[in-house]
């Protein structure tokens, strides 16, 4: 990341946000020489990424034959308008966000006991309201799915957390978009500029 | 794509995807042999992708490395739980998504007026109220900035559009998902049971 000012160490912050999305893209390099990006839902935990697929999906087959992997987990908060900071260029126009790239070694989960945790694990997060049988390897109802479905754990080699909200400007250059944003009032508007406080270096003590 | 009955041909439906959105994840191969995963604010004109960065930025040192790149741009509409259509086990569990997975060689705009143009199309499209001058290459206001960043196009090689709303399944089994959703009522459930029908082969008529 070329920003610093941007970048969050925070594990807790890290894993709150890794919580609460539900997908993230996961990129690969296919035999082509292209990357592959893959849109996919994924559960965050003991500090790996899983996610489960076909076995005969053309992600598994990129990543068994490279299994470097990037996975990008992002949310758009607000896009800011010039217009809130500048009343004649375009130029301030910007996009405040939370992103979580983690490049990683992907490996297919052969292990029942450890495919089935899995599997519950994604459930539990994605469905967190129960009302289905716990995901257990030695259940006879779920044997032969858990036995068949491609389980993909990413061990995570290397994290960057962005959390953008206006950390490289001071109270004078936030106060602008504090005030658009509270006029505007769109969904996430409010959120945002919470998040612009929290995340402020003079805030909250430490330095940028 | 492996699932056939999912993806989306209609050039329009995509457009109006792609122009509805206002993020994606550019994915590229850095020189490390990893991929690479950036989200970024794009427009999509004139078949071509545009975004902007700064030029001492890593995924312009990568794409200029290697100019193969993919870009996605997904949404998900709704977390389908397993309860829907199953009392008892977790496994009809799934999502309903639209994404785009867009491969195409990348390359540096050093045009200056195709360069305002496209950072112009992207204020038209993220700040559709206006609210600043319009971005002209020989407007003396902007020439500095425009001659500044990185613009970059991705020249579109393959498209690949999967909007998945349960197109694999019968009316039969979509009854207790569309029932599901509206008891559910979530903020986009209503949207979600809509775009089921619209992308229905036995409503629409296309065949599988």
């Amino acid at each position: 990341m070329r920003r610093k000012e941007f970048a969050v160490d925070e594990q807790q912050e890290i894993d709150q946000f890794l919580g609460e999305m539900s997908f993230g893209i996961l990129a690969t390099v296919a035999e082509s020489g292209y990357p592959s990006a893959t849109p996919l839902n994924y559960v965050y935990t003991n500090g790996n990424i899983y996610f489960h697929g076909s076995r005969a999906g053309e992600k598994i087959a990129n990543l068994k034959a490279q299994p470097y992997v990037t996975f990008c987990v992002a949310k758009e908060y607000a896009i800011i308008p010039s217009y809130f900071t500048d009343p004649e260029l375009a130029c301030p126009a910007t996009a405040f966000f939370k992103s979580v790239v983690i490049a990683g070694r992907a490996s297919l989960v052969e292990d029942i006991t450890e495919k089935a945790a899995a599997l519950q694990a994604l459930m539990v997060k994605l469905q967190p309201e129960g009302g289905h049988k716990p995901i257990l390897a030695d259940d006879p109802a779920y044997r032969g799915n858990v036995k068949g479905v491609a389980v993909v754990r990413i061990d995570v080699e290397h994290l960057t957390a962005k959390f953008k909200f206006a950390q490289n400007k001071n109270e004078e250059e936030k106060a602008p978009i504090v005030e658009g944003l509270r006029e505007r009032g769109g969904e996430l508007d409010s959120e945002t500029i919470g998040l612009m406080q929290k995340y402020c270096p003079y805030h909250n003590g430490s330095s940028e």
